[in-house]
């Protein structure tokens, strides 16, 4: 592949992320808040969906969310619907380094749990792993919002995201997503709107919050959660 | 500079963190988790110095902190006594991306004040600025703790630290400090503990937490924060 085609794939690749049973005292707003700032198409809740949204200053707004009951209709649609790599996040033998960029393609980046790290059925659905260098003698291991935000921030720089213009010392934030369309996306023009649409009815098939009248109930859990106030249904359980 | 001359500059250089008012909401505790990860040297505190330890799980008893009273006393120090750039971390005109390295020896990396960003009398004291590239929509900024990591993750992939070994699928967590010393730090090795003593003497004119008799009130608060028990002095208040 030479500089052109590879500038060429890296236009069309989008990173997303994925939770596993996320516990209540999870903090979901502050990841959210990384993955709106690092151009995150999109958060992949498996399992447990109620989760914490405290820390996101509104930016849960700003992104989409899907969810699915087990990490094989995970890993189907990621690999299916989307073509991405699945990435675990984990200091394993083998892992690469994050610093490396060891990018091909869409990427979807499964993180573990802090406390005990990815389990063996979650490292089964993943391709490979990334792992982040650490150098001083004082902890196992990084807060797990800290260590997503770095490895989206990588993605971002390897895939050559175009930056968002800026507000004086602020990055621009866009108006609230259009309420219509029912589903949480950055709307910041009529073609995306149109855009989003029919990306809707391709992808209707899908399990979905937005479809599906068996997912009723927790799509009105998160609207109630993504009306961009700050939620404390846990307040400062720190991972 | 040649890359034999550049990799021997480098072998030398350490990163330090500057907070000016810490708030008692402001986590300083993930902070120094993140800042031990990354090999941090010394965080260095000016102005207040009540803060929040929630989060460190246990690392601030692995790092040297040190208070001074004024921002131009800490450049002061940071300057003749450390020889460091001062980095400011703010998305300011001229302001360049950390995923450019622009680092040329040790650095002081001084953090705002999420809500504001760095102050004039902050940015007076900087040498230059690095920013972090945003690509979504979603948020103005990111949370002060994840900006630091990246930046201090940056830091030590140009630095060429070596990686710290693991145990698993963790990275080794070093014994607690010897308490002898009446210093937070790392304390691997016999050697590192008399080169520690060596420092100590030839920076006791400076105004540190462990000298002094003004500071004794402040060194006491320190070492009960930093007894490697979880502090929750204030809980939940992410910034």
């Amino acid at each position: 592949m030479d500089a052109g085609e590879a500038a060429t794939l890296r236009a069309s690749v989008e990173s997303l992320v994925v939770v596993h049973n996320v516990a209540k005292r999870h903090n979901v707003g502050t990841m959210a808040r990384s993955a709106t700032a690092f151009g995150v198409s999109e958060i992949v809740l498996v399992g447990r969906r109620d989760f914490n949204a405290f820390g996101s200053h509104g930016s849960t707004s700003h992104l989409r969310f899907r969810h699915f009951h087990s990490l094989s209709q995970a890993r189907h649609y990621l690999k299916e619907a989307r073509n991405c790599d699945i990435c675990g996040v984990e200091i394993t033998d083998g892992a690469l380094s994050i610093a490396d960029h060891p990018f091909r393609k869409s990427t979807a980046f499964l993180l573990g749990n802090e406390g005990t790290g990815l389990s063996a059925k979650e490292c089964e659905i993943c391709d490979f792993f990334v792992y982040i260098p650490q150098y001083g003698c004082g902890t196992a291991s990084l807060n797990v919002t800290v260590a997503a935000s770095i490895v989206l921030h990588h993605f971002g720089v390897w895939a050559g995201f175009p930056e968002r213009s800026r507000e004086g010392n602020k990055f621009a934030v866009a108006e609230k997503p259009v309420k219509q369309t029912r589903r949480n996306y950055c709307a910041s023009s009529v073609e995306s709107i149109v855009e989003e649409r029919k990306s809707r009815k391709q992808s209707a098939s899908i399990d979905m919050f937005e479809e599906g009248t068996s997912e009723s109930k927790s799509t009105n859990l998160l609207e109630a959660l993504f009306d961009d106030r700050v939620q404390r249904l846990t307040i400062g359980e720190e991972r």
